[in-house]
């Protein structure tokens, strides 16, 4: 159970599907006020003239209980038959877009065509459906992830989708990141001296993850702050539950463990969450000065994500 | 039967799909380098940021036999998945846009922005549903239909579709037509020596035939032609077999017969083509000095599609 003792006020850190998980395991603990979920946003991109915004898509379907738990990401009950016909008109197919998947790129691209800022069309999309939780992008400029793999440099989802990840990657860039602002309300929360925790989701720490932290002055903000910051390991057992980054550790000559993640983060974090499996590492990074909680974090349940979410909190709550 | 005594060289002018009908028809009797289709392309708009050309589009999906028979329009097999999410997420759903036809739309949007001509983008999509017949834009340039009615000036679509043909129109103007050019191929068509007709199929005359006739050039070139100029009568029996043309014709405070369709189109003509319904008709319109032909015009089946072809083709060896 999660303590009723005190308010939460949440800035949850999220990437796709994993980081996800955890933020809807938090949007059931947590009441609408309590709760911002800060998307990354460097690896939105224009395909076919639409503006897609895979993370921010992933957390609004998520928190919206409308996403596809079969695949893992886009929209349950989706269809294909615009992509079928897209190939056979010699389209490019290499990006899976669902035929109700479409419909919010084609508004949120309505919206932001409007003079809509990504933070205004996200907030209209959450509202319609039905996220009562605020979902945030990072920023409302264009920032944009490139991997310098050993070949060639690759558009983030060049790498990730068409790609498949298969590129050894020697570097990645978050183009526009210099000139990028805080979106406004990210900024506000994060400076809230009322702040209880900030709690990084278990996401790619350098694809998503990074892209946040790396916005100017949010990196000194979250070392100000007076809020514990948490992060959730994305390796578990010296893997990562899904996508890259296990193989982008390996490639980046790091070893593939928890404690290797929060050697990362570094003097970010307070706080951070490894799997059980791990439990052989929490006293490393013990050692290196963070409060650790050791717990199963793997989330294949509605019950899973919300039993880690309130422990993740009431764990939040024992750190200064 | 097709009389093979001489090659064709046909031009047909269309607008969606009462026009398509025919230019299927002339497409089964007629090899590939024996017929081009010209389409109106003044209800094109944009929607969602995409170019939709509803004339081309009719025309490549008949002629290219994906055609959705059930609708009249559209494709076979179409779904609404797309459709129905946008209604659910608040956005506009008054235009039908099927899942499937959304891919011919994102290519063609793409094609443009990569710099090519609407014709070349034509040309791609056709070769890709196995269009074998020349399908021409009227122009590579914008002219778009405004319909003036009583109350508002109103952009075509939204007079023709979201407004269902309500409103009384008043006049009709193709906005940016004084500067459009032919395409080239259509405009090399229509001055070549060994064209041999010249068949506006079975349209609007106001908003598919007249935008494609109005472009600077096209009118004198028709009289000019050698080849015999030849309408099919799109008002049967006092009343138009689908859109909006009869009702237009009694806003214009014009008689809706046939009759009044062939003096519309004036000097232009060598040939008219009406319903056996309407016989009664012939006389009056051979007075005018027009070649008539009195035949059933109704294209229900595919053969009757050919059949109309191949009279409408055999008749025009008879003109000059």
């Amino acid at each position: 159970m999660l303590s009723k003792s005190s308010k939460h006020n949440v800035l949850n850190f999220s990437g796709g599907v994993g980081g996800a998980k955890l933020a809807l395991g938090l949007s059931r603990v947590l009441p609408s006020n309590q709760l911002s979920v800060v998307a990354n946003t460097a690896d939105d991109f224009d395909h076919f003239g639409l503006h897609i915004s895979p993370d921010l898509d992933t957390l609004m379907y998520t928190l919206g209980e409308v996403n596809n738990r079969e695949l893992g990401w886009g929209l349950d009950s989706e269809t294909w038959n615009m992509l079928e016909n897209l190939g056979q008109l010699g389209g490019e197919t290499w990006f899976q877009l669902g035929d109700r998947d479409m419909a919010t790129h084609l508004l949120r691209s309505q919206y932001l065509r409007e003079g809509l800022l990504l933070s205004e069309a996200t907030s209209k999309l959450c509202k319609r459906l039905g996220v009562t939780h605020e979902i945030l992008p990072m920023t409302d400029h264009k920032v944009r992830t490139k991997v310098q793999t050993k070949k060639e440099m690759l558009e983030f989802q060049e790498y990730f989708v068409r790609q498949r990840c298969v590129p050894v990657i020697t570097d990645i860039h978050f183009d526009g990141i210099e000139d990028a602002l805080p979106q406004e309300c990210f900024e506000k929360r994060l400076k809230d001296p009322d702040l209880s925790a900030l709690i990084i989701g278990p996401s790619n720490p350098f694809v998503s993850v990074d892209p946040i932290i790396s916005i100017p002055g949010i990196r000194s903000l979250m070392i100000d702050s007076d809020a514990p910051v948490i992060a959730v390991s994305p390796i578990i057992d010296g893997d990562a539950v899904k996508g890259p980054a296990a193989k982008m550790m390996r490639e980046l000559n790091m070893s593939v463990s928890c404690s290797a993640i929060a050697e990362y983060y570094g003097d970010l974090l307070n706080g951070f969450v490894i799997d059980e499996r791990d439990a052989q590492s929490a006293e490393r990074i013990r050692n290196s000065g963070l409060k650790v909680l050791v717990t199963p974090t793997l989330m294949r349940t509605i019950d899973d994500r919300i039993r880690l979410a309130t422990e993740i909190l009431n764990f939040s709550l024992t750190i200064y």
